[in-house]
């Protein structure tokens, strides 16, 4: 298995026009006067299904369709994945078997049974495991890793693709790592285009596992994650770890403090919703990072997939508390 | 005092040309699937200060300016107008004395001063209005009127002839109404462009003033507004009333849960962030009024100033409640 190229990000950006959103680039006064920074914040919230993750999803199974027109998916996931691969194969006529182990958010599996994803819901991950082999086989199934696939990881690509055609003069990129597919994907299209681009990964501090395996050489998983960046808890693999050795410039370790003042910040300021993922590659962007100072900073802002139902619960109970304008 | 013109208006968009920002008109599949109709949201909330009403103070300060270059401006207002002329005097360099009679949103005053504004708070609603006449007369200042302003009206005028700039196609526009500074505007910006437009007020259940206003031809006050939109709890003016009059289509009420429904739709689909004033004009597509179905339908998005503490007290004291991706 090798990582995709730049080629196969242009090939997978072509088989996306049309079906995914080309979101927008946000910017903003306030972010820029706090950060001592440009910022470009390429807004993936706004992507179908809310995340990145549909690009890569979709790009996998277009690739598929030619050789094995009917053939089902099997996917292991109980996040945004999940969700990208439900609507891929929906838009593909596709069956989808959403392997989701407990504990399940139950906004997610409804999202994925709104695709007509069929869900499976095993106590835990070994048992999850196993059923997805067993459905495998039983099926004649395919099963798309959520970020060590090179298709996936070209589909994830495309969004810093759009970004640089955006804006043309990038000094540094920032994007959160968990498998690290989307960041495979923003490191060899940026660098496709512009070798002299700094990439930075950041990381959760109760969830390290990239930094760890890209300094040892080898894969460092953290078995016991603690972070709200749910996107993140999970460890990298061995092809997302031969493209961020090759390509990174350094990581950005980021506490789970900064992550709610991040997103809290974007909420407030900016108005628009992302992920607690999304707020940990904004994180060193408010703690004005030296080697962010003066530059002209990319954002991969991931997604917007937040439950926000106790606060509505709240709000349909909240009296008349402020008086009039 | 007569309303403004389509002039004023144009005249208003110069001023605050570089000043305002020219915020985006957001589009959404799923609204669009949802409402049967095809839906354009000039999104005010990404305005400066969070809302549509620094394009009104700006204005009416500007006009100010060459004949009465540093006397201080008087307001009366607890939302979004304080932290408009708060902004807007900042950047013309003059005093803001910003009158917030009790109960006052600890997140708006705390805008106000942020802004340099100075903040008074007087324990009711009568005593705010004799503070305010006391500043007049002490400070001989200027006050400016949340609404029934020609010059505010003008400035408020602008974001609908901006969308009307973008999409030129419109068949209906929707706004709240509150004071009808916003709904005057952009009556007579989007008349003044396409007299066949139809412009609907949406006006919340428990706040119903401006409906019997323009049916009785008089201003009838709502004593005691009863909604979460706190921008739409007060009641029009006579300058107000003479434009709705002339302007309006009609009317849709809107009941309090259908409010927190749209704000949910739209948080959760489109993942911005907007005010529940707001998404009383959001809410007539939700429930697919007849008068909308297969319309191009421009909506102006208010603002998006809204109280997200209690969110984010609960997210940091969360548990790691999911499992992994």
């Amino acid at each position: 298995m090798k990582p995709p190229t730049l080629a196969d990000i242009r090939r997978a950006a072509v088989l996306l026009k049309g079906v995914a959103h080309e979101t927008p680039v946000l910017t903003s006064r306030q972010l820029n006067e706090r950060s001592g920074a440009r910022v470009f914040l390429k807004c993936e919230n706004f992507q179908r299904v809310g995340a990145f993750k549909f690009r890569g999803a979709y790009t996998a199974i277009a690739n598929l369709t030619r050789h094995h027109p009917s053939q089902p998916i099997v996917v292991l996931s109980s996040g945004n994945h999940a969700q990208g691969v439900a609507l891929a194969c929906q838009l593909h006529g596709r069956e989808a078997h959403i392997v989701m182990p407990e504990p399940v958010n139950p906004l997610k599996r409804a999202a994925v049974l709104g695709y007509q994803g069929k869900v499976y819901t095993p106590a835990n991950r070994d048992e999850a495991d196993q059923l997805v082999e067993e459905l495998v086989l039983k099926l004649n199934g395919h099963c798309i890793h959520a970020f060590n696939d090179p298709k996936v990881i070209a589909g994830q690509g495309t969004a810093a693709l759009e970004l640089l055609h955006t804006v043309k003069d990038l000094d540094v990129l920032l994007a959160p790592i968990g498998g690290g597919g989307l960041l495979s994907g923003t490191c060899i299209a940026a660098h496709g285009l512009n070798p002299a681009l700094d990439i930075y990964a950041c990381e959760p501090a109760g969830a390290l596992d990239a930094i760890h395996s890209v300094r040892e050489n080898r894969v460092v998983p953290q078995p016991n994650p603690q972070t709200i960046a749910e996107g993140l808890r999970t460890s990298i693999g061995d092809l997302t770890l031969v493209v961020l050795r090759k390509h990174l410039t350094g990581f950005f370790v980021i506490e789970e403090h900064e992550i709610v003042e991040a997103m809290q910040f974007v909420f407030e300021r900016l108005k628009i919703i992302i992920e607690p993922s999304s707020a940990v590659a904004l994180a060193p962007l408010l703690r004005r990072e030296a080697a962010l100072q003066g530059k002209q900073v990319g954002v991969i802002i991931t997604g917007g997939n937040v439950d926000l139902t106790g606060f509505f619960q709240n709000l349909s109970q909240a009296p008349n508390q402020w008086g009039p304008e």
